[in-house]
């Protein structure tokens, strides 16, 4: 039997450093020092974003729905939306690995290059962090972009603004419950055909990582085409107050909200009448949630849509109702059950 | 029974929010946007300094020597030392919190009232950061401060440079090793006077906590008085391979080590007589540690002592002996104990 190899400090270092290099041209011109001295020194002209995040094991994800090299992606897609949120740039990140004793090397370097496979694609330049031994698995990141201004606020919105949501919403809470029942589901329910099965799985595959909405958050920031804008990172029925101005609330039309046609072909094979509870809930779907002071222009729509590789939807409206979500389904009001968020 | 107030994240959110405005001024004119929003927004127009380190349970401290407002300061208290050793100033941070089940609000309150404390004496401000939760307790902080240039470097000395060192070598090692055995020492040691019992606890009390030394720090780059330059955060063994530069060694006289006179009597009283190998390995004591030219002049050396608050001592000097580190005792070579460090 072969031991495998386990976590080394030093080794581990080099290979971060190693691994960071791969990044270090992206943004040549902001960094002075990178990873290997006590800080990184970095000077940025423009406005500096900054924000911090984590994914830690059975609470961000669990280790039957991600492999290792997907819980690096996760890590620092879950930051770079927090740029796309106020329509900057993302630039640099520091990440912060907490390593349990269970992990072995070739475990680690998975999540490292998961990490930097999207550094790469975002390019983003990695330029520290710290490594620590811990009782189990997290990833924090912090993410340093920048923008020409402040960039977009939260809480921004004024009665009458109409609200837009970017791609769909619902697809990380059906992939992570599918992902939790699919042994039930597969066993008990005799009705399922091998396409059903497939079809299951695909999702499963196809919905378990975000993609931060970046080009759409710039174009909103660059055409001023958002009074307000944040991501869902809790489910629309709590980020929803990220974006109502003082005093304000908002009405959503539940039909509106942009469902994935598979979803609602799975909701119907395994009878899941209530799906759209879940759907405004459940959050880590890191789409983008802004308003305008009006409707988009048939215009501003289509060049808007075209040029973010991402659709988009109107799906409600600010109104003066103090600080209430009310929804909205077939002309009439909605009561959702009262969820409060959980992660999984 | 009054059962404890577990966990509530929002409130949570609200305390923390409230808490960092009392950092907010120190630091105004270079925060756009503070928490609450998906970033904060920063400018800074000189050298930006960035830096994270996180403390976790049982790996950088024990329930039962820190108490949780401690373990707050410590989160901060070790992320600034790498501002110090830079030769920055420390300007912002941004917190993650990790947050066992097992932890009430007060427990978690307390921590960040730590946090907050260290910042204001440190006139620093909290931006950002987030909250999850963990098996353990884990805070994770991403210290921003900034510099005229890129700051001292580590890796910048040269054969003949003289080492230094500010305060005392060991502090934290013995802290940590009374704390740990203390049970067994009063309970063994039946020579033991009550003094000495005080001492002892009164030695663990006052040395738990490091002090960031960012005035030395600032006076060393200010006054061009340092060629490469970092904090011992791992131990003498291990950091001195962060100043020597490429292909150079180290020679470092033991009795030079400046070590407290209250830890040597208890070393007496406990008959610990190799305490020097600990001394040198072990970390945690957060002290700088660089290198000059040359010795420093008398007056230089005065100067420099007088106007950072902090001993100084020249411990040894760069040789050309390739990367090797060379102790020197009563005027022979001194091998200690191969130790690896520990952080605990």
């Amino acid at each position: 039997m072969i031991e495998k190899e386990k976590f080394n400090e030093s080794e581990l270092i080099k290979y971060i450093e190693k691994a960071g290099l791969e990044t270090r041209n992206f943004n040549k011109n902001l960094i002075l020092e990178s990873i290997g001295d006590d800080c990184a020194v970095i000077e940025d002209k423009k406005k500096i974003l900054l924000s911090s995040d984590n994914i830690t094991e059975n609470v961000h994800f669990s280790l039957d729905l991600y492999d290792f090299r997907e819980i690096g992606k996760k890590s620092l897609l879950v930051n770079l939306s927090d740029i796309a949120a106020m329509g900057g740039i993302p630039r640099l990140f520091l990440m912060s690995l907490f390593i349990p004793q269970y992990l072995c090397m070739p475990d680690i370097k998975s999540i490292i290059n998961g990490v930097i496979e999207e550094a790469k694609k975002y390019e983003v330049s990695l330029i520290g962090g710290n490594i620590s031994s811990a009782s189990e698995l997290s990833v924090s990141i912090t993410i340093i972009g920048d923008c020409e201004s402040a960039g977009i606020k939260r809480f921004g919105s004024k009665k009458g603004d109409a609200v837009y949501v970017s791609g769909e919403i619902g697809n990380s809470w059906m992939a992570f419950y599918l992902n939790s029942n699919k042994d039930y589901i597969f066993k008990n329910k005799t009705g399922l055909k091998s396409s059903d099965k497939r079809l299951i799985k695909d999702f499963i595959n196809k919905y378990k990582l975000p993609k931060p909405r970046i080009n759409l958050g710039r174009i909103l920031y660059t055409k001023n085409l958002a009074g307000s804008l944040t991501d869902i990172s809790d489910g629309i029925y709590k980020d929803i107050f990220n974006v109502t101005g003082k005093g304000c609330g908002c009405r959503i039309n539940i039909e509106d909200i942009p469902v994935n046609e598979e979803l609602k072909k799975i909701a119907d094979i395994l009878n899941m009448e209530n799906y759209i509870d879940d759907i405004i809930s459940f959050g880590e779907d890191y789409e983008l949630l802004w308003t305008f002071d009006r409707e988009y222009t048939r215009r501003e729509f289509t060049e808007l849509q075209g040029s973010c590789g991402t659709n988009i939807k109107k799906i409600g409206s600010i109104d003066e109702k103090n600080a209430k979500l009310t929804f909205i389904k077939d002309g009439k009001v909605f009561l959702p059950e009262d969820h409060t968020f959980r992660h999984l």
